[in-house]
C-alpha cells in the first residue's frame, strides 16, 4: 500500500498519506502574534494541506491541540469555533505542553480522511 | 468511505468512526474525586462509547494517557489494571501534561477497532 | 479484522498491529544516559519492533516525540537526524511533557505501515 509524503524534508515530511488517511501536525506561521491569531494561522495551514490531499475540514477524524499556556484556551477555542465545520467536527483532545519554539503558543496534530 | 460521528456538537464530536476504527478522548465525569476514581470514570466512559460502536476494551489498539500530576501515576495505574483486558491490552503512552479543566486529573485518548 | 499484539503484558502490549498499521511507543533502555544516547536507544527499539512486523523506518507515518526538558531538543534532533530515513521521514510532532520515570528524557510514539 502506497505511502505519499507531502514536502518530504530530511528531518520530517510535512504530511503523510496512507490508506485513505492523512497524518499532519500544523504550526502557526505568524509567530509574533497572540494565541487567537496563531490558532487561525495553524488552522489555515490545515486547510491548505487538506486541499492538497483532496480533503477538507469536514473530513478530520481527530485533533490533538497542544497549547503552551492554559490561559490561552479561550482564545484558541474562539479561533477554533469560528473555523470548525459544525456538525462535522473531529473528536478533540487539548493539553498544555511545552512547544519547541519559544514563540509557539499552539500546535495542532490531526488525522483526516482523504480520497487518495 | 463513510465517517460516522457520535454526538456531534459544534466544537467537537464525542467520537468518530472511519474505516473500522473509532477515535475518542475520554474525560472523567466525577470531577470532585481523586485520580483513582477519575480514572475509573474515564475508563467507564470508554466502555460506553465502545459499546455504542459494537466494540469493547479488548479491541483498543493504542491509548495515550495524560495525567495532570506525576504523583497520580500509581493511582491511575491501579484503576487501569483493574479495568484493562489482560492479554488484550493496547500499546500505551503516558505523559504528564496540563489539562483544560482545573479539576481534571486524567484524560485518556484511544484508537480502537470496530466492526462498523 | 485481526488484531496482533506483540509481547502482550497485563498492563499493556508492547505494540499492536491492525489493518496494515502498527501502533507503538518506544522508551529508551539506557536510562543512565543523556538525551542524545536515550534517543538513539529509543530509535533502536523502534527499528527492532518494526523488523518484527516486517516493516522498517521508511514506513513510519507519524511520530510524536515527548521530551522531558526543552533544552534536550537539539540533542534529540541530532540522534534523530542520524537515524531518520531521509526522503521517507514521517510527519513529526514534538512537545515537552513530564515522563513517567524520572530518568526518562525522551519517549517516542509512532504509527507505521506494515505488510501484515
Amino acid at each position: 500500500m502506497t505511502i505519499i509524503r507531502l514536502d518530504p524534508e530530511d528531518r520530517w515530511s510535512e504530511a503523510v498519506i496512507h490508506n485513505k488517511l492523512i497524518y499532519y501536525t500544523s504550526v502557526p506561521t505568524n509567530l509574533e502574534n497572540d494565541a487567537y491569531k496563531q490558532t487561525q494561522s495553524a488552522l489555515a495551514e490545515i486547510d491548505k494541506i487538506l486541499a492538497r490531499a483532496n480533503s477538507n475540514k469536514t473530513r478530520i477524524l481527530e485533533a490533538t491541540l497542544f497549547i503552551a499556556n492554559k490561559h490561552d484556551f479561550t482564545a484558541m477555542n474562539q479561533a477554533w469555533d469560528e473555523w470548525v465545520a459544525k456538525g462535522s467536527a473531529p473528536t478533540r483532545c487539548t493539553v498544555q505542553a511545552g512547544l519547541m519554539k519559544k514563540e509557539y503558543l499552539v500546535e495542532i496534530k490531526i488525522i483526516a480522511a482523504v480520497n487518495q
